[in-house]
């Protein structure tokens, strides 16, 4: 996927951006209230993980969980990473 | 803490080490065999978070969670993380 076409679907989503780290990875940070919230969610980005066999990174701290989705299969960013990312978001907005 | 009792106390416990990144953090890799079983552990772990109030972070890959541990509070590592790792350990030998 082409620089523009990341950055048109990134324009698309809300607070997902690249990873300073590795441009080929898309990355949220999710804030919660406490460690029993951060743990839910956690949880049910495993069965969005599940459901659409796609599996994010996640870094699980006491108040946020950073997801990162990158396609290990194509070497770098696809159009599921973007989909699976607005199933987050749709996710954390339920 | 200092680094002979750093030191001595990762003596003690299997495959912890300092994070090359953070030497005022410990952390461990543990493997396992799919999602599923990647996610019951880290479940399990934040059983034992909530159990001690004392949280390491996690990142939580495919088939691997690595745990980093290091008390925030003090600035560094306590005992406490060292007690916690260990713990890990037994979760994860049960």
């Amino acid at each position: 996927m082409d620089n523009t076409a990341v950055e048109q679907r990134l324009s698309a989503l809300d607070g997902w951006q690249r990873d300073a780290h590795d441009s080929q990875c898309i990355i949220k940070t999710y804030r919660f209230k406490n460690y029993y919230e951060t743990m839910a969610f956690v949880n049910a980005a495993a069965w969005i993980a599940h459901r659409q066999d796609h599996h994010p990174d996640l870094v699980v701290g006491y108040r946020e969980c950073t997801v990162s989705y990158t396609t290990h299969s194509a070497g770098g960013l696809t159009e599921k990473d973007f989909a699976c990312a607005a199933k987050l978001d749709a996710l954390f907005a339920l």
